[in-house]
């Protein structure tokens, strides 16, 4: 259960604390060209330690790619249709900071229900629950946005509000005092992808809305997900909430509103497709909390570690890439509705 | 792209207007005693007909079981492990009432998207895009809801909006007027699954939450998904959303609160899950819509057939039917994890 | 596991004394037409019962389509891209003849290994493991055949030899002399596709030689499987073994043998495939054999019923329906090779 | 379509002159003990160079591990659980010696079709259609064959035959004296599993002998599959090819007979499994072939490379590694048949 995607898939590994963490993508269309600078370049977009407003941990984040590619000059590789191996060394490891909380359950965090599931677990930070899992999806994503951008497809994805306020001019000072008082904060990411084609989506199973909802709930920290008008659709009525069509310009039908968010019955509509991802709080505090030890005693606990205070801000791009995946996913699908 | 499901699968088929709606059921365990009139009842709760507020179709529904049973006698049945067809017969159909909106596209149907993916659409009603397609889901989860019962296991879902009104007492009287208007409205479904233990549910890809949401939103209709706190959480702070824990009676902790909903880390940690499914308005109103033909011309539309004026009412017990689903299914993925 | 198939797909289900056999075809392309009348010859063709040679149970096998089809007029109907749902109701059923058996294990059968896999069996006739679940596999492949047979691609399937008589004049003999000492004989079917495109199967998991291998080992009573000069290669030499190739009539080059069978790296090349299947003798004989009954005694049983003599021939149509499913089903997976 | 498996997966990646092989494995169950060592040792044993009868091609074939394990002292890692990430470098390229066949299609190999399907393809050596590929399924049956010992199963698979001769004490004069010649040789590997508990494997799609068809028809130059008896089985008599059974020591009856391979049904029935896999001859041979270059011009072709002459021989490790993958993965698919 570590691979997504139906024809372009990911299949990722690693621990925060291991090796590295790396991934296979498979379905990579052959023949397309790919800046290896512009893929390097999104993931560290993905990066902590830019600003005060993200974690502390330093991470050079450098792609290896293992196969999968003829170089192509300049900079440029070619893809060979070839499953494509790849890993991000980690370096900044500091596990020793882990080990006075290595007998305690944090809360909100995975170690219990992990333990629970697995009978042991990787203490050493989040281990396989570290937001240091979406490298992988990063690089699944960033191949996706090079093959779309170049059909004329654009997905973009950027916070929309911080615990609670929506104004992005306030969002940084907002963090800074939480980190402050040692605290953490939720966001929302609002995403929203151009140049989409009709006709992408399955209608009962494998709806496009579903497949958005299930990359965007597998994101760590992710508690809700809608799209269009999404939740306010459950406070409207139906003539409200209705997208009239006219004529359009060319063969296609014009829409007169995108209440639906570009997706009916499943399928894309060709009008933008607009979804939102709720992000709660990072769970690592350095605020006191009541836990137990792994041997059922009470305890309590502040987690000191490098935490982002919100860890919606580096989940936009992970937004973004895995919106990318499915949307090149989908669309390699489709193809398979009719052999002419 | 019509099968749901890792272990404990549904493969779902037919149109509202074609001979029947039916599926086959995969990886149900072996010796399971099932009472068939419950599985009847299930069904019947999920008709339409019974009451104003739902719509005027009137389907028997009975159940037909074609595999996957030996009579246990007193009207029980034994599961021998093997899959289950049934259906479902399609007796009520008035395919004449949908003669003359048969060039026209419904706005918020899948008509237009539909006809861009396939070159080709079942006008006769919804089609594969009905409503109607959702008897196979709820067939598929009352088998597992008797599976999970007799383990302890509750799954319950309810409306808890309409329209934007969070009275249950007054929900029948907006529904009214809004049918009397021909419009309709949208609502929420809140669900909770107690008796889970903890360890469903896998860490990166195929998280509980994903699973659930990926169910969730294959509903038609659906907009929006969250647990626990869900959306709430967007703008609480890290250490509000903590779920302290505490030694509990016997070996396993007590959570000191439930924000998480259930779920840590992908992986169910024996507290109560919870969530909620927004629904949008019924798009077929009565209410006159601008839309184009078939052919591109401008055109009006008003649809008359029989709807539900808020498809949030019959989209609970298909709530409860999926998220009894997703359970026994993670139940049986999680025998995986060890051989021993 | 009652799925076959990545594209087109197959979930089958029924028990050969339970009320019917049918299942659900997945992924059949929209918008082509399909004699009725043609599909149901493929079961008859498939069906016991026609001379002495095979079976004598009579069933009717009526094809009942549930889905997926719009009437195309004159017995013709057009399929709509959504999923199939069928049955074939169960007729001629005996039970009472399988009543004296019913504490044994038939040796060969599946009856001990299935009991200890599920703790309970249907011990009326083969239940899931008889030969009629393969009703299901004809109706996959009879779709599938109309559609590739439009586009020059024809699937044959025969019986090459029975019981190590490799003269088809013979067979019958052979067949009848068996049948008249309570005995039976194996056999193989030799395959033949021809106008398949260059480019089917994928090169490392999902090779085409791999479909179609997974495709005859899922057939009951097959034991081996090979293609091209098969084992024979074997104990070739590669320059025996080497398909020259030289400048063709067209763009495509020729080539000057077909050792390969027509795959080459997983990977169809535009020559005929071509590829055996290995039946063993029928496991139920009159001839009188050491068992155990279910309590662990000795015993002895001689299988009486109604059985083929050689599962081999009723083994043919099935060995062409699933090669048609496969070479469909790989035909729209290619697509999803590029989006262009 | 580069994952193998259900529950215990290998997702493979990596060309022969590309940076690196390796794969991702998902599924290892945690709380397990490997010796890194003995995993080493498996790869050696699959490596070329190790004496005259194999390719010269000299790689230290080191095995990198990326993730999925704790160190357990004493050179033993203990697994978590979670995806291993592995790969193996290539650092024994010499493309240049493919230079002068770079425009050539070589007879028997993928490229032709390569081409025909991608567009493009690696010259330099196989690619990904080389032998190379096969290191991830050995490193993926180590582990396998590391905890099916500790449960008493034992996987053995050994050449039975290299080009029609089926004396091991011949085999190495053999081939020398086909590579003296520029030629090489088809082989046999045969195969035993012995200690698989009863229950292993599905009754219809999933059956056990389908699946290890599958892995072996997966293997490149692998052209035949059978187990039990298996082709001799299309030659005989149903009461010669019965398996009778009577009591056993213990409460499990014995088997008088194996025709059956230890497979009843698609169902382990407790006895070893034996079956038995067919390789065409290496197609690189120093022997001057007819073939056309990619312009389509007739060429001759003589392939110089360093390949082995009987690829049977390094396929034995490949196909005791895929066994071992199978029945692990079959024994933790069993799991899910109850949930008690």
């Amino acid at each position: 259960m570590n691979t997504f995607g139906n024809i372009y898939r990911l299949t990722s590994f690693g621990e925060s604390h291991g090796p590295a963490v790396g991934g296979v993508i498979d379905g990579l269309p052959p023949g397309e060209i790919f800046s290896f600078e512009a893929l390097q370049e999104e993931l560290d977009r993905r990066r902590p330690g830019r600003d005060a407003s993200v974690s502390a941990r330093r991470e050079p984040d450098r792609l290896i790619l293992l196969s999968g590619f003829l170089p192509a000059g300049e900079g440029l590789i070619r893809s060979l249709g070839t499953p494509v191996g790849f890993y991000v060394a980690n370096t900044d490891c500091l596990p020793g900071a882990y080990d006075d909380i290595r007998g305690l359950y944090r809360p909100n965090h995975a170690d219990y229900a992990w333990e629970r599931k697995y009978g042991l677990r990787d203490w050493r930070g989040g281990g396989r629950a570290s937001g240091r899992e979406t490298v992988s999806r990063v690089v699944y994503g960033a191949f996706a946005r090079q093959i779309l951008s170049r059909r004329g497809i654009s997905v973009n994805a950027e916070v929309s509000a911080v615990g609670g306020c929506a104004n992005p001019a306030e969002f940084s000072d907002v963090i800074v005092r939480a980190r402050s008082l040692g605290d953490s904060l939720g966001g929302i990411v609002s995403a929203t992808v151009t140049g989409v084609p009709a006709g992408l989506g399955e209608p009962t199973f494998g709806k496009l809305q579903q497949m958005l909802a299930s990359a965007m709930l597998s994101i760590g920290g992710v508690h809700g997900f809608d799209y269009g008008d999404g939740i306010s659709l459950a406070s409207m009525t139906g003539s409200e909430a209705a997208d009239g069509m006219c004529p359009g310009d060319g063969d296609a039908p014009r829409f007169l509103s995108n209440h639906c968010g570009g997706i009916q019955g499943g399928i894309s509509n060709g009008q933008d497709i607009r979804f939102r991802v709720f992000f709660k709080p990072t769970p690592s505090v350095a605020v006191d909390l009541p836990t137990v030890d792994t041997a059922g005693n009470p305890a309590r606990i502040s987690t000191k570690g490098r935490h982002d205070p919100c860890i919606a801000l580096r989940g936009a791009p992970v937004v973004k890439a895995m919106a990318a995946g499915v949307i090149l996913d989908a669309m390699l699908l489709a193809r398979t509705v009719s052999l002419d």
